[in-house]
């Protein structure tokens, strides 16, 4: 998906950093929570863009939401708009070009630690 | 350095989390600060342990002590008392461990980034 310019959908569209204001502080920031590091998870398995509803998460909505703005708004993921619902993607060509290979070790610690922990 | 174990000097000993105990997710919070990543940079560039007074960090001693407590109680850090004088050393044994290929992306991301913002 692209990712700078804004998405227009039913004249609605979700802020975006483009990938030049990517920081690798608010990337590890926003992979620092439990909950979003999950999401992650499953968007990186899923390898299609998901809508918030598709992830079991054990919160409420609005706290939901907070998570996945978290992820955008570090440029982690991008959401748009379908109708009334958002598709989040994750933005891994413009993390991969930024930082080689973060992702992925983020990807692997996580279920290497999911498997130790039996979770 | 072995890291599980109390270190006895001079009666005093900081509390580190064992191997076993460190959490992706405390490892990625601790680096998602600027200048936590930028000490963890310096010990990872100096491949020896280093007194905390010789990090030129822009901060009050309390805030720099703060900081190398979060590096040390996530596990990404050892700080062991030499004399009045604490070291510190990355643990990236037990993060390659853990997480084989994490620290080493971070460090690189860290650096893609400074030579790309010119820090």
């Amino acid at each position: 998906m692209s990712t700078a310019a804004p998405q227009a959908a039913g004249g609605r569209a979700l802020a975006h950093p483009a990938r030049e204001e990517i920081r690798l502080e608010g990337v590890l920031h926003a992979l620092s929570d439990p909950m979003r590091l999950a999401i992650v998870r499953e968007m990186a398995a899923a390898e299609t863009a998901l809508s918030c509803s598709a992830f079991a998460l054990p919160v409420t909505k609005s706290t939901s939401t907070h998570h996945f703005r978290v992820l955008r708004e570090a440029g982690v993921i991008e959401q748009v708009y379908r109708g009334t619902a958002k598709l989040n993607g994750l933005r891994r060509g413009d993390l991969d070009v930024l930082f080689p290979g973060l992702l992925d070790s983020v990807l692997d610690a996580a279920g290497r630690q999911a498997d130790r922990l039996g979770e």
